[in-house]
């Protein structure tokens, strides 16, 4: 697969009537076999679907449906794939909710601490928060960025990552930082080997606009340029699975989160500094519902709220697992959590309540675009 | 539209490379420029959509992703439709969380008692509970079955919501019944406006079907044949919206909460009986992200709790805001809870948190199925 976009291209103006508000009417004929009045599509709305779908022929025919025509292996588009089965199930991870500061070299081996402690408590992977090594702030993305690519003295937070997962030989997701690459600044999150070695990259997707009055207002946009492509790592060498990657507002996107699982994701790790007014009402439920909703494990990381901050960070880093539950969590402050991943139980969840077989390939499908271009 | 399936048939066996697990290597090349390695389908999957996008030439190009590539509109398919603004937007709801006896007159008294003192207490708009007039098991389903397109006699209870709904001025959405068609059982839920005419009817199209060893096994597939389309309904006379219904296990089914969102719907109806099992656990949660991730109402109507009985319902009903907080909600004893629904909200919510448009079209989309056929 290539990170570059797809070409939905060509697209021409439809001529459908507005919005139709009209009721159905009783009749003694089952609504089943009668036309539903939907809303059509407004005037001048381009959609190249329903284009190709014309001209594939592909419009419905009258034969009534049976169990057989639910093809819930048509509800993602490509098919799901199975999920893998790593050599070693069971692993510790670690979740290091760290404070920051605006001294970036401290923020470096205050990190590092944490990670030191983290292996030695037995974490084989481990989780930081997202932005660890700057403020969070558009003012201090800049300062702080660098440029992972050229490596060495020049990205000193990855420099140190590096060093400290082939050292201790765990696996590192490295939360995020800010990246610089030309004149484009991301919130970037990396993926450390046990060799040392970076495995993957995620450059946050979908950035963090809100605009909530007398409460939060935030634009991400202001200075970040959003990735391009989801993110999903074997750690072939470390056995702690298929993980797929989310920066904070990426959680928000329950599709990234599906096709990460129809990718065959063991594991979501969603890096990200909810704040004081959705904090409370949001991050806990997105994650649980992230990993019921697709039967994986859901691992987050929050930077330590710093109540002086100009961003105040909610915290509460969790692991969540395969049923929505909380395996261990934390409050706000600086924490380090030790938990247990054990991914047979994914395949029992999966038997129990078999969510992937249930689904209506005739009614609805998610298309991962990028996967099906790779082909 | 119509309710039949849409003809996804052809298909034919690929030849791609089994699943691969390699490791990505850190070079100094951007990640975003390499190759990256996602596992490709796995041989003899089927998958009609690949043979679809070849012959239309939309593999990926090299064009670099700009924030005007993100075609946040293309996220689903057919593109969202505006939210419509009903003349009123505030009006009240009422959940009847009903006790369910084995006897169906008892409970077809019973549910007409509790509209009453929902519509006197300001309801325009009443919620039932799933499986109201019968307990809930595979047994009981075609003794209490009920003929609903014949109507009259033939279909008591529908007849009695026909009465109150048109007597009352008010709109009921009914939960849900065992329903007799031919030689077919369904789970199904009708809408009746103000004037007591049938509106809409949806038949459960997730069958629940669980089986957690020691804790829960049901199948309602046993008895029950599933649905073939989803529901969307708008009050015209009542302005009580545009409503999206699913019956219990839909609402599992993030899929069918999107395409009712894109579709324009303010409010989701679930009626629902979780059980002792999953309801602790995934009851709340999946209302609330249901509201939160779509940014519209969701309301659910379970039976009261019967420690009794064969089915044991978890009972809770709830009305929940778009922001995904819970307005309104009861424990396991009978109720009726009578709450505000203000459909102003839907747009300053998202008018501050933008879902909608910060979608990647250019990523993943969400396909409807039945919409894009009917145009």
């Amino acid at each position: 697969m290539t990170s570059t976009a797809s070409s939905l291209a060509s697209s021409k103006n439809l001529s459908h009537s507005a919005i139709s508000r009209s009721l159905l009417q009783h009749s003694s004929k089952p609504i089943s076999q009668r036309t539903l009045v939907i809303p059509t599509i407004p005037r001048n709305t381009k959609n190249l679907y329903i284009q190709r779908y014309q001209k594939l022929q592909i419009r419905p025919n009258s034969t009534s449906i049976t169990a057989s025509s639910f093809k819930p292996e048509l509800a993602t588009a490509p098919p799901p794939l199975p999920l893998p089965t790593p050599p070693v199930t069971k692993f510790k991870i670690g979740l290091c909710q760290l404070s920051v500061r605006p001294d970036k070299e401290r923020n470096i081996g205050h990190a590092r601490k944490a990670i030191e402690e983290a292996a030695q408590k037995g974490a084989q992977l481990v989780l930081l928060p997202e932005i660890w090594n700057s403020p969070y702030s558009n003012e201090s993305f800049p300062v702080n960025a660098e440029d992972i690519d050229a490596g060495g003295d020049v990205s000193p937070s990855t420099a140190m990552l590096s060093e400290v997962s082939s050292r201790l030989k765990i696996t590192i997701v490295v939360g995020s930082i800010p990246e610089r690459c030309g004149d484009k600044l991301y919130n970037t999150c990396c993926v450390f080997g046990t060799d040392g070695k970076l495995k993957a990259k995620h450059r946050k997707i979908h950035l963090f606009d809100i605009d909530i009055p007398g409460e939060i207002t935030f634009m991400e946009s202001k200075t970040l340029t959003a990735g391009d492509t989801p993110t999903i790592v074997d750690t072939v060498l470390a056995d702690v699975g298929r993980i797929g990657i989310g920066i904070c507002h990426d959680i928000r996107f329950l599709e990234l989160a599906m096709i990460y699982a129809a990718r065959g994701a063991h594991l979501l790790c969603y890096p990200g500094a909810f704040n004081m007014t959705t904090g409370q009402l949001h991050w806990e439920l997105l994650q649980r519902i992230r990993a019921a909703d697709n039967q994986l494990y859901v691992a987050t990381c929050s930077p330590a709220r710093d109540a002086g901050a100009c961003y105040v960070a909610w915290g509460h880093s969790t692991l969540v697992g395969p049923f929505g539950e909380v395996l261990a969590t934390t409050d706000h402050n600086e924490d380090i959590i030790i938990s247990e991943i054990d991914y047979s139980i994914l395949k029992q969840r999966r038997a129990s309540l078999p969510l992937t077989k249930q689904r209506r390939g005739d009614l609805y499908q998610l298309v991962d675009i990028q996967r099906l271009n790779s082909h």
